[in-house]
């Protein structure tokens, strides 16, 4: 049984932990004020070319939502985003549970566009109603499609003019930024959003995630904020040493790279077959439509996300790939469904 | 420059290491469903001798506080805890962001009885006033103080006769468990308690914390509460795994021992030497008062914290030791303390 | 400038003040444990024709909401209501601010239908969702339609179930019980819901209204929330005397009854004169479909909300009437609309 | 049997009654936007002296103090206030309901003085604790004493020196103000703090506290704060028109001195019948120290609050008074009291 259920279904890059074996006798000052986690903040600065913002490393995407959105409203203050927004649907309420509402927008590419967030800040006019203040956005969205460079210019600069924070969670962001349609840098990134994450737990960390904030007006005591939510780990290095790791060299960048690569792959080889897809995804989820009786079969061998019923004999299947998927996983996964079709 | 700042200065046993490194290429469960989390769970049942308990891992202390504590309460419902409690001192309002009210209760060796959370309890008589719902305490305490099984006893009566959920914040619990003073075993606890939990962060993980629900009324939904509070890693195999080397033999144990020998043997020495400690801790934690002139000495080789001013001329400093503190810096701080008097 | 802007423009019913006149001299318990109150609730268990039911005097509606709201739910449980609810809508996202998801559901006519729940019920399937707990209705709804009892009843029975707790927002309760298509009684209420309240404010009395609990697992400890919730009057017979009045006799009643005669020959003129309707309400509001022209002429007139731009040339208006409405008032108002529509 | 017990206990005055009658029949806006609220709020400004204050309206001093401080402050800022404040002890935790920690500041008298708050905010180093931020005082206090201006000037320097917002609540700032040993002012408490309330309901309103904002920092969207805790009438007016009559001549101050001469009274009979007082009062709470069998016999014919046991033969009570109290009945109870003495 194989998995492309998960990007988090694989353990860390073996050099992630050869880098926490060769520090692990160390004594280092707690809380991520260790030399590693400073230094993983300096090269982090350099890959986004400003030295005037803010770097914190969290455990999860969950906690990282929670703990920068709810440090940068105040309680009248609400979230704009996509109907398919992972804070929306997939936290269990966990920024509301820190007091504010998310408004939903419906979209259909999971991406969300000035368009739509004027017209949700339009009909908010009063008193009566919480103040839009954050939009929320994910590159790549929820279901695999990535913002281009034109796009988030257009957001930020319609965020700017109406006051609006620009938040990016980035969990899968190495993903994105490696997509062949890619045409955003984590330099553009840090010049047009307030704040935003960069991804570990998703692309060959154990845990961490790296928080960005770009805006001066949101630093602010935000170390009290980690700790209040409980996202400051005793012994952070945990995570510094994980983010020096993974970008002292391009080890991030190859790793989103291949998991691009397998399901590049994936795609063309479905598509080849003949099988449609339920969105245009370039990066490292895919939602290949295909008939049920192909999916029970191919359950017997794989294992991945059932996503949505298109049909009485159609469903959407989601199938991720990582930076540990394995190349002839990906070729047995195509031959399997070529030779179930034929038959 | 030594450190004897903390527990959480150093790195994890390399048995831990090591297993996260074996099973690092396997495909698992995500969100703590994986093999090793459950076969964790079920070594700590045998140790705590109970097959009716919930376990769940999560990543540290105060998350672990926030997360139980807001998971078992309602509203209006508080927490009496000792004036040196954890949650009322150095966890930036965790709880209270949680919106619950912490009762302090003034104590002398940071052990709560039955008697001060009578007196508190009492003046809480109506509904103009918080409710006393759970008492906290920890063990070891704050100033290294253990609970011993006739107070635990004693307390889990008392809060049983009066509805009170009693729980204990075991973040150095192996440090207590294995004091010379100590007559408490973890099957001890789970019978007394209503909900624990064993720390691991302090005793030689990476990070984690086993939390522990004896109580069936606190067991509903815990999963929800994990995934809204940001404590329910994607990749929680790294906790499972984790707990699963410490508890399948005695390292736990051997660990916690360790620390408590070097705690010892530093605790010997000072008061054979002539200083006071501040608190009677058998644990990982000493505060012995020393001049400040032999502070000052001190701090050129060794760092710790200063603790408390006692008066013009000495303060308490504190000292913690841990799995991997080396017996050699333990001999030479004494020497340089020794040497440093005599002069 | 006559006002059909909202059924709060007006004051108390002139009994109303009399019953506080009358009473004002005499000292009394304060925090709603008063006489007055007391009797004002053993009344209102008579209408509602149960003795087993708990009952709080509380200030408006979206105090009273939040106030119940979050007592009754715990932090990983939610509420589904239909997009028009108030709570989604108008509070400020206050329910959010208390720490709980509202999941939106999209309805046509303001009214919640077991179908609708079960597809939001079911879509949230496991821990990364928030728990459907709570179905949150307003009768009548927010668009002036209401509830009859059948479909009531159907809602109810999926409600229990389905362990959810279904609660009436009944801010206009008065118009939607005396409306001629009604076959509701605040017994049947009584009996089908597990909390709900009956409005004051919007139907004659200064302020207030009555929260009832019907359901014994959410009685208990009620009067610590409506504490901890700012909601509890040190002068609580300020309310209690108000509900006494109210429900003596038959005033509140015959006061909804009047709002609602001066609706419905608004609607049978307007529909007369050959204006549609945007809603078919049979309470106390009314949306009128009208020629831009023409709202801005009756504009010069009345006061009034411009609901919804229908096409370029016509909007829908909102009407609302209340136990002060002059009948004069309305007949001229009609008269003026038919003269501006006759030009 | 005649009550001591509150200020509470009492109607409003005739003519606040009055005011509301003879408004009663006019439509005006809804939600605190009336004329009346308005012309309350004008003449409230001239009363403190500044047009550049923000006032608005509410309905008890829970509600007051919760809508305020949760607008002013970030969730990891804390409040420091006096062990017997408001907040701490008599609130059912509401502040901490929304997330903020207070900080006790042991006091003998009831009042906060700069050196500790100093002592407050020097332990709250660092991120792992709270960050002090607001200090919050009640004048009179919560046992009767009263603030002086120099000791609120002295506070108020510290306050702006060290970053801290300084908060009175006022809810019975009439006495205190109308005191015999009064030298502040409205105008003085406008020019020193950052924000106080006017209360009302304890002074003669049915219901209703002024909120002044002085500092520019925390006026922003207030009225969504408003809203957002229920806190924002319907019928707005109700608050408005009881301010306005309180202020337009002298109304509020006649009724707080009629109050304090009342306990003046009392407090000279008593102390020259040999008790002594608790505390040093000169509002309109006196807490007397009694034999235990002279309170057994008052208790037959007059209700107040025994307040705390002082020996085994002696405890002291608290007496009310206020704009109702009848001198007859003071006479009365002085009469009762010396005659049980001589006995």
């Amino acid at each position: 049984m194989y998995s492309f259920k998960n990007d988090y279904s694989e353990g860390a890059h073996p050099r992630i932990l050869n880098a926490l074996l060769e520090t692990n006798m160390e004594q280092v000052e707690g809380y991520g004020l260790d030399r590693y986690s400073l230094q993983a903040i300096e090269i982090l600065k350099q890959r986004i070319k400003r030295n005037d913002i803010d770097i914190h490393f969290l455990s999860g995407g969950t906690q990282t939502n929670l703990t920068a959105l709810s440090a940068f409203l105040r309680p009248h203050e609400a979230i704009v985003a996509a109907n398919t927004g992972h804070i929306l649907v997939h936290e269990t309420g966990a920024i509301e549970a820190t007091g504010h509402k998310i408004i939903s927008v419906e979209v259909n590419d999971g991406k969300l566009r000035s368009e739509q967030v004027k017209t949700a800040v339009d009909i908010h006019g009063d008193e009566h109603m919480v103040k839009p203040r954050l939009v929320y956005i994910s590159n790549p969205t929820e279901i695999g499609t990535i913002y281009t460079k034109g796009e988030l210019e257009q957001l930020s600069r319609f965020c700017r003019e109406n006051k609006l924070f620009l938040f990016m969670d980035g969990a899968r962001l190495g993903s994105a930024l490696c997509s062949e349609e890619n045409d955003l840098t984590l330099a553009d990134i840090g010049q047009l959003v307030d704040a935003f994450y960069i991804g570990g737990t998703k692309n060959g960390a154990l845990l961490g995630e790296a928080l960005v904030i770009c805006n001066d007006r949101l630093k602010d005591d935000f170390r009290y904020h980690l700790k209040q939510r409980g996202a400051m780990l005793a012994k952070g290095k945990v995570l510094g040493i994980q983010f020096l790791e993974l970008f002292r060299d391009d080890l991030f960048f190859d790793m989103a790279r291949h998991a691009n690569e397998m399901a590049n792959l994936l795609r063309q080889e479905i598509s080849g077959a003949g099988c449609q897809l339920l969105t245009d995804s370039p990066s490292n989820q895919l939602f290949p439509i295909l008939p049920n009786y192909l999916i029970a079969k191919l359950q017997e061998n794989y294992s991945f996300i059932v996503w949505e019923k298109i049909d009485e004999e159609r469903s959407a299947i989601r199938l991720v790939t990582s930076w540990a998927t394995r190349k002839e996983a990906v070729l047995a996964f195509i031959d399997d469904l070529k030779n179930s079709i034929a038959k």
